[in-house]
């Protein structure tokens, strides 16, 4: 798994048309957030057998959080980060149970819709931790 | 070479604190665009000795401006992208010469400056072709 963590002033997205058939249902209204962490991953193939995945990803992500001074953070889904993504439904149930591991431990969690095509908007804060890149 | 090639609506950003002491001279002036390819670049190790990278690098990039029908691109030097990081005065080379290549074919190609903490603002396209990655 890959990802690029952002630390965002402000964060919007808007879900466009579903891309594949395997696309989850979603509204296409606009989402706009304030000050939080998107958190673009791709799952790749093989992380469905990666044992302590969920526990490594929420522990290291609630350190990115409050490093940062956040507890609001997006899951957004993004294959263009791997030359190995796994399947659609795979990586679907992955991304899911991220999302609840990480409200498990108390943070404001969401996740954006997987195998739509969308389109966002994000302002970057300019320090040292505002852009990161974690693997698991 | 790894490459993420965002279609912008806008896109904009500030040089705020040299991050390394290889950093090239900048302005802190805010960069403001309109319609643009931003494309983030990690140079890697070993980059520099591929032949015919830069023609590969500019055809490709050439395409993926005519199929969005832009003209104006931003390489943004984006070492979170990869594992494997080329030296900076090696990586800070090849993004003068990409950028040289690029012009040489009729590209506005401009470059955000290397080895800087740096802030940033992207409203990006919701079309298929919006978000791509290139392996060069």
């Amino acid at each position: 798994m890959k990802t690029l963590i952002l630390h965002a002033e402000s964060f919007s997205y808007t879900p466009v048309a579903k891309e594949i058939r395997s696309a989850e249902e979603a509204s296409t209204n606009t989402i706009n957030l304030g000050r939080c962490l998107v958190v673009f991953v791709a799952v790749e193939a093989g992380d469905e057998s990666k044992s302590g995945l969920y526990e490594l990803f929420s522990e290291q992500l609630g350190s990115a959080l409050r490093e940062v001074g956040e507890n609001v953070l997006v899951l957004y889904p993004f294959v263009h980060l791997t030359d190995s993504p796994a399947k659609p439904l795979v990586a679907l149930e992955i991304l899911k149970q991220l999302e609840l591991k990480l409200r498990d431990r108390g943070t404001h969690a969401m996740r954006a819709p997987f195998g739509w095509t969308k389109k966002f908007s994000i302002s970057v804060f300019g320090h040292p931790l505002a852009e990161r890149s974690f693997r698991f």
